[in-house]
């Protein structure tokens, strides 16, 4: 493209392109805009007007190289001109066009008026574009009125959370400001998932669908980054996000990591660009969790060298399945795969269900799961097969192929193991549920913040009323959960990369940390938004402040991508045998050793040393709290392995010594996604240069970590390693630290960095 | 009526409408058919049909002594004939009219065939309307396969429930069975406030509207039913409950309650029958809490004698107001009243919002709530006037009123007491709302408890799939709220009573009992509710199976009718000042006896001597567990009591002093209603005279203070007087009471007495 020669009248629209670019998105209604205007141009010829289409594709940005010549002929051409010509693009590109070619005919009255129209037509799209900005600005201003005791670095505290994505949050957050993304209210289904149709459709019109997928392939081999535009578009309509994850994620995400390179080259390219919408058809009515009980059959024939997938049963129908009801074109169907009448197990195998034109295929049956509690933006369905026929190429085989013989083979030899490494692959949508239900948190603690920092109720006679942010109530209300979304915020992203980063032997690992931070992380959702609706009161309860939405959409974040409770019991089961690995190498008597040696010597000693102390330097000690944490997880451990054991030994199978200790399992699990938790946090705080953030950053642990002990004092108190003063004193340095909070309370829900028409809710607004 | 003549035609229907009445209601769509037919029939007279059309009158009703004389004749005639004939009412009739009557040439073939038509649609929608019927016994049928362990007594423990109020819940179900009220998903706000209005006039029909008012206007002086209604509604709709609930209860209430005789006479029989909706403008956008520091003014003008409505502000518009954005056409005003330049504190008066045809009065601005996260079939809306005259009349006088002479009068001196006096009329509402929210809890347990014992999921390899109830995590979810609800259930009964048979002297104490259980049943509503959901899994997200609408209605219980943590620290305050009479009667150190004497000896005595008793018996005794629960009440109001001394003897201000002990002050609260709770359980369970009944119901109520006690095992540790040991036996004794209960749970959450039509969720059929 460097290489092209450029016609003048395409000079005098450089520096009007090189500005377009400068935050590095043209934003659907730009890129609308240009190309309209740049065909209508009958003063440009065919070649000027597809150079010019070329560089207004948000998927082939102008490369880094040409805008860097464009700007050093810009540069070489503003220090020629006058100040007062160089405010205007146009005649900036005029000039620039003037120095380069000696013939000026084609400078007529029309192409200036032309060229003046289209950079005033763009300005006001930019401006538009621009106006968070402003507003940005103004509430700076507005700040000093409501605090000026915080003096936190909003700018760097937010590139902490933002991590390495800032930069794809941007480019999201600036096509969600379009005009085009702007939030309406629209209560039929219908119409409101082809809205969120369109809208992914923009998305991926900008190659956010594609991000995760081999560059070949229009992406950028990066999840980290897909993960990062799945929790931004959290702030904007979470029908949107789970539309988007539907089909580049799952959909998208099956074809990429069960499939093999016969399926990527067949369908990545169109499932980036949405040309191909798809469903991840695996839950079924009658197993939900249970996954690897699924009843649909894929049966292999070897006569016509076809699979042939079936629903046995009513309960063994595809449900909950988005992009069914409406828009998908094809699914992977997860279904139990039969060779030569032996079951190989759970294998996902590609399905076509509607042409281009919606016409559904033969044998298969799909029925609308009509409105949800939230989520009407995706047509969910529910999808029967009844003996549909696909060729042998389908089945989508990285862990499972069949020859040309119809023989089965398997990288992996054992069934469980095949199974549990397959879903492992889609840990992926795991990871972004929670941070998209975050993302719904943090809104709503931006609102409700707000909104406490301008509401007034009651107060002493003859004052003015209080702030209801002064209220102790409402600090004990909002303040834990600002520092606990902070404190999750750090989890999910070290989990993240951690995946991002991960080899075979860290998996099993990162699928207890994604089980185990998705439930706490889900649950923190559905908990910190009913707080904050609560906090507004009745302005909480009107649609146009968010809350209805963001209740609504994220309430099957508990539930979906892995039932909560399940899953915390896939974390204890992955927690209690790595700890007896530890434990009982050798055998009964490495328990013990373990015990004396480990457990006891420096967890419960430290702790019963100090189990009067209630000095506020000791009850922040990040050792102090880190011990307490992984006591409570190591001692939970212990006695759970020592209930196992018991009930073994009483003739118990497994399963039934694991029943029997269910509810103490759990506890296992919360145990471990907290001492996790606290231990990223410690390491954000380790790891702060700047001394002021570092202080806030500690500050919000302390909150965290004291606040989550209070929750568990009963425990604490059950073991006799805190006495009852050391509790007490707990509490009144938890109210303390609220209060503290408090008056960062506005900086630390800024750096969230929320633009405001995201929120969009008129009580979070400064008027 | 008894004394008139019957024509032969009348008296051949006269079984027709026997067995119309048999169950006490005439269903909307039995009325529609009657009154329909009956006017089209030509062969009745004007007398006949005016007659049968009165009959028709769910209003008034035939009278006992008519039904017993038609009762009676019926007999007689039914002896004489044989059994075929009898089998119809209509040759029953016939022979009736035949007996009675010596010409029969009334009788032609045309009457006969209109009268057996009639018989046979009338017979259709009995038919329909006893459906219900047919069902539960379906149920009970499948209650065999389901769970043979319980043999609880269905019938008996639902009437335990109802109390004084079967039969009107039973004529309520009858009309929400009426096809007329089926369920449906209207996501339009506009058509769904026209049904919900349509519906409402359907129930004011019935009576129901005006059950609180005297007889002369057409009521029944009966609070309770009108309260029973209430949550009766709350199983079918909460938008209708609410519509319901603002236009008799509220509404209504402020005319009947606010106003004197003048007034009830203008207005009580309109507003029953739902011929004058109005409004509760109460609320105002800047104070929804601080009611008493209300903008808007009511300017008493001498000249004219007329009263000026005024909003001074933008914020003093009137805010949430149900009824007010479409059908209100009155409200009663809450605004400061001044008199001469006085301003005798916040009085209601009546304004006329719209005409007959909807047009809005002059001077009053009226905006639309629009969409709300739920309750979308109310109408609710922000209402601002400017300068508005009414006349003198329209000042609700009964306790402030303003002579012909301009003079201001009120039979409380004290502007403080007035207030609170005046909105201590109102605590009314304040019963209603906790129990229409009970409501949705208790369908939400009820299709959640269904849907347990049919789902399975998981399981020991080889053997079918567990259900999901037997898992001891879902029976720690589920358990603990069909206890509570049962617990919630007693006390809001208790306290309604003490409330309908009130006298001055009880009024301060029913406040704090209403405000405390208002608080708590709605609190615990929003988590029954979602835990219930979460227990569902994917299936509990569909609109279909209720929770969405469940949670969405019944969300902003938590605020309206005052917010639960504002109300919660009038509870404490309440507490606070009943206890410290009784401590510091004699300064200082009538609180040192009254620690020493009362407290001590009472209280922490008897739990020290246990604190390490672990007995099951010990731990199931109600004198340990209510001892408990009052020690709590008293440690937490006798510290809180030490600290707000010390805080004012420092100097600090009353109000500064609360502030300081806010979150202290609002766990009073909570230990008084969970006091209250147990209190009230266990007298059910004393005069519980069937000895099965009486265990099943000690069950629920061990299993309710038990899990409480463990939810604040924290509180009672730190205070020493139970110890570790004996918190890990009630966790253990929750286990097991959570595995008896689930026994009994199909009967337990059969007893709510909820009909299928109501529950409407697929989930929980029987098929």
């Amino acid at each position: 493209m460097s290489n092209q020669v450029f016609s003048p009248q395409v000079a005098a629209l450089i520096p009007l392109f090189y500005i377009g670019w400068s935050d590095s998105v043209l934003s659907p209604s730009e890129v609308l805009l240009l190309q309209k205007k740049i065909i209508a141009f009958n003063w440009l010829n065919e070649n000027d007007k597809n150079m010019l289409l070329e560089w207004c594709n948000p998927k082939s940005p102008p490369s880094d190289e040409l805008q860097q010549k464009w700007l050093s002929s810009i540069k070489k051409t503003a220090s020629k001109i006058n100040s007062e010509e160089r405010q205007s693009l146009v005649s900036l590109g005029i000039e620039m066009a003037k120095t380069q070619f000696d013939n000026h005919d084609w400078l007529t009255a029309d192409v200036v008026s032309a060229l003046n129209e289209l950079e005033s037509a763009v300005g006001l799209v930019s401006l538009e574009m621009h106006t968070h900005i402003l507003n940005y600005e103004q509430i700076q201003k507005e700040r000093h009125f409501v605090l000026d005791t915080s003096n936190i670095n909003v700018t760097s505290l937010q590139k902490i959370l933002d991590d390495d994505y800032s930069d794809i949050r941007k480019r999201v957050f600036k096509v969600l400001h379009d005009p085009m993304f702007s939030l309406q209210t629209i209560r039929n289904k219908e119409e409101y998932r082809e809205q969120v149709l369109k809208w992914c459709k923009m998305l991926a019109n900008q190659g956010f669908g594609a991000l995760h997928f081999p560059e070949i392939y229009g992406g950028d081999n990066n999840m980290g980054a897909f993960a990062s535009v799945f929790e931004t578009l959290g702030y904007h309509d979470l029908s949107l996000a789970v539309k988007f994850g539907v089909q580049f994620g799952l959909w998208g995400g099956s074809v990429l990591w069960l499939g093999t390179k016969k399926h990527h080259e067949k369908y990545l390219k169109d499932i980036g660009t949405l040309e191909l919408p798809g469903c991840f058809a695996m839950t079924e009515t009658g197993h939900g969790s249970n996954v690897r009980n699924c009843e649909t059959t894929a049966t292999y024939d070897q006569d016509k060298d076809e699979i042939i997938i079936n629903s046995p049963t009513l309960s063994s129908g595809k449900d909950y399945i988005g992009n069914a009801a409406v828009h998908g074109q094809m699914a992977s169907v997860f279904a139990q795969l039969i060779v030569n009448g032996e079951n190989h197990g759970v294998h996902a195998v590609l399905v076509q269900l509607r042409d281009k034109k919606g016409n559904i295929g033969k044998g298969i049956k799909i029925e609308d799961c009509a409105y949800k509690l939230g989520l009407n933006g995706v047509d969910n369905g529910r999808i029967w097969f009844d003996n549909v026929r696909v060729p042998r190429f389908n089945l989508l085989n990285k862990f499972g192929s069949i020859d040309q013989n119809g023989i089965y083979s398997s990288p992996i030899k054992s069934e469980s193991r095949r199974f549990f490494t397959m879903l492992g692959t889609l840990v992926g949508g795991r990871l972004c549920v929670p941070r998209a239900g975050l993302s719904a948190a943090k809104s709503s603690l931006t609102i409700a913040v707000r909104y406490a920092l301008k509401r007034r109720q009651f107060g002493e006679q003859g004052k003015p009323e209080m702030l209801i942010i002064d209220y102790p109530s409402h600090q004990r209300r909002l303040m834990p959960l600002i520092a606990k979304a902070y404190a999750l915020d750090f989890a999910l992203t070290y989990v993240t990369k951690r995946y991002c980063n991960s080899n075979e032997e860290d998996m099993r690992e990162i699928e207890t940390l994604a089980a185990g931070l998705k439930s706490e992380a889900t649950w923190f959702t559905t908990s910190a938004i009913q707080i904050c609706r609560e906090a507004c009161g009745g302005k909480g309860y009107l649609a146009e402040n968010r809350f209805a939405d963001f209740k609504a959409d994220s309430d099957i974040f508990t539930t979906f991508e892995g039932d909560n409770t399940v899953l915390m019991q896939l974390v204890a089961k992955g927690v209690l045998s790595e700890f007896n690995k530890e434990v009982t190498g050798n055998g009964i008597m490495g328990m013990v050793n373990y015990v004396t040696k480990r457990f006891v010597s420096t967890i419960r000693e430290k702790n019963f040393v100090n189990t009067n102390n209630t000095d506020e330097g000791h009850l922040r000690d990040p050792e102090f709290l880190l011990d307490a944490f992984k006591y409570r997880l190591e001692d939970l451990s212990v006695s759970v392995g020592q209930r196992l054991r018991k009930f073994k030994k009483k003739g118990l199978t497994t399963y039934n010594a694991f029943l029997r200790c269910q509810n103490h399992i759990l506890e296992v699990a919360k145990a471990y996604v907290d001492y996790i938790v606290l231990e990223q946090f410690v390491v954000q705080v380790n790891q702060c240069s700047e001394i002021d953030l570092r202080k806030t950053l500690k500050l919000l642990c302390d909150l965290y970590a004291l606040h989550t002990m209070e929750l568990n004092k009963g425990w604490y108190l059950e073991q006799g390693c805190v006495s009852g003063s050391k509790t007490r004193a707990i509490r009144r340095l938890v109210d303390k630290l609220c209060k503290e909070v408090r008056n960062d309370a506005f900086c630390l829900v800024e750096a969230f960095g929320i633009p405001d028409e995201c929120l969009s809710a008129p009580i979070a607004n400064y008027s």
